[in-house]
């Protein structure tokens, strides 16, 4: 099963990583990561680069598409190319999937419309733009396409996935072989749980933290 | 605030790139990704390369460390170069942390004798022969060395970490705005939850988990 991961410039690296981390242990399973150019692509904070290892127009039939969200969502909106790659790939998977403000993508592809779908909590309103119905759940499955909630919701919708593909055994042991056991310090984790001033401060930040401008 | 993580072949991708996601957002904090050449390095599985954009040589005087773990470890654990750079810098940090079995490569370097410290639970015999006392808590703090439990524990511990450095109210801010509040759909995530036949699976591929061999 091969599943085919898009890097644009400014993505959210743990968008990406988190699912990777999860999928590429299920034995049978290839994570490729694609872009409109092999090499490294930059992520939205920092230095860090991941490497896009194969181009739009060498993965045409991926079983799955998991497509990461981040500031650098936004100028893809505009990517013509990336959302044509989103559009015929799709006509072919298994599962089409997305975390966070990837959802976006998918919406302005025109593969959202009329459907359920999540994305980081501030952008909820925006997916509604494109016919989409907005909902706050962490992971939400709507025929094959599967939307993940902000950056580290990937690894739940990831883990949720592999128990659809290869069942529930050889999901709680990837999930056992990363440790997964979240113990958070803080329950600040969703805006219905953070401090009335920790949302605030979020929101006085959205279109950074959207867009990076 | 400098944070360096040491990057080397077959590291665990999510092992740096959950505490990169978290600490990175902190204003003031710049990760940096170094290695023994500038470039890709491999993760352990599949096709992931992440960057190395600084030389060890490079790197002299970070405020903190975050050494991943992964398979590579094995073979690191040989690399005169990269302990000698941990002990070196372990010098000056603030804090000197790892996740996984990054604790084993700190344990090898000299710098957790007669610490208490944790890792993968895999792994967690292996730091007692380094005269670590071992123990499975997720996130464990022992002075101005902190390690993590297994591959996603990084996320938890930077969240810790962050609280002590910056403070609640931003670490508040960071875990909002990658909206962890996770939901796994199993409860598999330590060995004392897990289906004990899915810890008997994980048991029996110790070594290649470990090692990759």
């Amino acid at each position: 099963m091969q599943v085919a991961v898009p890097l644009y410039s400014q993505f959210t690296a743990l968008d990406a990583v988190g699912p990777y981390e999860v999928l590429s242990r299920v034995p049978g399973v290839e994570v490729v990561f694609v872009g409109a150019r092999r090499g490294p692509v930059d992520a939205d904070v920092g230095s860090l680069a991941l490497h896009a290892d194969a181009l739009y127009s060498e993965v045409v039939e991926p079983d799955v598409v998991v497509v990461p969200g981040g500031p650098g969502q936004h100028r893809a909106m505009e990517d013509e190319r990336l959302l044509a790659w989103l559009r015929a790939v799709d006509a072919g998977t298994t599962w089409t999937t997305s975390v966070c403000t990837g959802s976006l993508l998918l919406a302005a592809a025109g593969l959202l419309a009329g459907r359920r779908a999540t994305t980081h909590w501030l952008a909820l309103e925006q997916l509604a733009e494109f016919g989409v119905e907005p909902t706050s759940e962490r992971v939400v499955f709507d025929g094959k396409y599967v939307t993940a909630a902000g950056v580290s919701s990937g690894i739940d919708m990831a883990l949720a996935l592999v128990g659809r593909v290869a069942g529930d055994t050889v999901a709680q042991a990837v999930q056992l072989g990363i440790e997964y056991d979240p113990q958070p310090p803080y329950g600040a984790g969703s805006p219905g749980k953070a401090p009335g001033e920790v949302v605030a401060l979020l929101e006085s930040m959205r279109s950074m933290i959207l867009t990076g401008a």
